[in-house]
């Protein structure tokens, strides 16, 4: 069954990739194997990650830099992370329906995830899903995300090159970031630049990416200005993306870069796994039973999680 | 020697209380002993979560707090997270700097907190602070976050009553995070509300208390006004707060609420100590060796990470 799905998925049949995506969205149980399948098809997409504060005009961007690639004739996969989701029921929705023009198109395909679970769940399962889409043949697959929480930095972990979308006022949300953006930004995107403060905005970002160490060695994150509404500045945007590609793939930094990647997402998977494991068997109910004694003070709830992780050890 | 230190806690040794929660914030191996006897002493805390965006007034709105505290005779310990300074690199010291001010009174404890690894860690080590300002005999436990990823949810996770600061112009952050902080807001406070914007800010509010279900059981949170740096609107918070603290007595809430708060508590020590534990031994260096195949396809993640946690429950 497995290997027929995934002979769609190389013929990019757009129902097995959107059901491929929805088990991996579900957690279904044969996700895994699905997942085991797809690994040996992947690496021939290149990987984009766009993150942002709500409303910079990362969806715009994303809008727009699709269409240059619908003209280069490759195939589009956007993977949309909402990490806000059930905190806003939908909040992003409008950006969706924006985008939905260029869900039109035969060679684009647009899922967007919101958050069921946990942060780091939606992150794991937004970069299983870009899996899928790079097994099922698309050229580029941009993953996109509000950057809340360490959504950006989860994304930032999948992507070849990551766009930091700003706009002149994030000023303050900018600065409580600065610099976990400059570990991540590849190419930094002053959006809606017409507006005041982009001058200092620009200004602000240059002196903090010259304070970074460098040599030759280094990829410096360009500073665009784009006004996205407007389909300003994207064709240079996109120029720089190619830029920081060519550097990674002259430099030989691709692959290091994806196995580092690799690293941490392992990590992740791990302990997702851990999480999910330890809590069947009679865990829960011990957890339960033990609850009151705990809230009392007549154990600590470091012995409680202590036995519960020994009950799971013994078990099996 | 840990019977020394309980000890000393108890008769509220500040330095026993200073060492103890540096032992916790750098994670040291007794940290767990120290925390499983400091279990046996907590419980006689009434404990306050304060969370808002950055800039919103929160420490401005403890310090005052603590004061009218302080007027009553009661000892104070106060536990300030900083999520975002790995980021800002001490975006907040300013913050705490202005805290100094109470950090002078012989009943007051103040211990700032800053992101070192996970911010689930982070607050996990907050939390595990609480404990010991408890176990220590101070009165009130306040916990101060920026609501940043969730470090609010965590935060409010462990407090019997959360303030929620907003300001009149937080308008589009709180959009995104409205149902979260309807979650766990006991009290909302508007501060700053000298700003314009004040009135509509408080009707939106309004507005979302009233849609979420309630009958005579519920606690609907009140909507306060505060200008915290004139010291306006204080007093009124307290008195809401205790109102709060009182109806959880009342209405038997306060138990099944702290046992609630517990469960997901066990929950994260669990999954916290799993994975300090899964990467000892050889796992870290079969993850490393494993990488080069991973990325290139030839094994799936999923795999390694089966194996992984298939080692783990082998070794010993």
């Amino acid at each position: 069954m497995y290997e027929e799905i995934i002979n769609k998925l190389s013929k990019n049949d757009r129902r097995a990739v959107a059901r491929s995506i929805s088990n991996i969205e579900n957690g279904d149980s044969d996700a895994d194997i699905l997942l085991q399948e797809v690994a040996s098809k992947v690496g021939g997409a290149y990987r984009i990650g766009i993150t942002g504060p709500p409303g910079a005009g990362k969806s715009t961007i994303t809008n727009h830099l699709t269409k240059i690639y619908i003209k280069e004739n490759k195939k589009v996969g956007i993977v949309a992370v909402d990490p806000t989701s059930p905190f806003s029921g939908g909040a992003l929705l409008g950006d969706r329906i924006r985008m939905n023009e260029i869900g039109q198109y035969e060679n684009v395909f647009i899922r967007s995830m919101a958050s069921r679970g946990s942060l780091g769940g939606l992150c794991k399962k937004a970069i299983d899903a870009a899996d899928v889409l790079d097994a099922a043949g698309y050229d580029i697959v941009i993953l996109e995300t509000v950057g809340v929480g360490q959504s950006e930095l989860d994304i930032a972990q999948a992507a070849d090159t990551t766009i930091v979308v700003l706009v002149p006022e994030s000023g303050d949300s900018v600065q409580a970031m600065k610099a976990g953006l400059m570990e991540i930004a590849d190419v930094f995107t002053l959006n809606k630049s017409d507006r005041p403060g982009a001058d200092q905005a620009e200004t602000a970002l240059k002196t903090m990416i010259s304070l970074k160490y460098h040599d030759e060695n280094t990829w410096l994150p360009p500073i665009l200005r784009t006004i996205a509404s407007e389909n300003k500045g994207i064709n240079e945007l996109n120029k720089e993306i190619e830029r920081h590609e060519k550097f990674l793939k002259e430099k030989n930094k691709l692959l290091p870069k994806r196995e580092e990647q690799m690293k941490i997402r392992i990590r992740n998977i791990v302990q997702e796994k851990l999480n999910d494991e330890i809590w069947h068997s009679g865990n829960e109910n011990f957890l339960n039973s033990s609850l009151k004694n705990v809230t009392l003070g007549n154990i600590s709830p470091y012995q409680i999680a202590e036995e519960i992780i020994i009950n799971y050890k013994n078990h099996k």
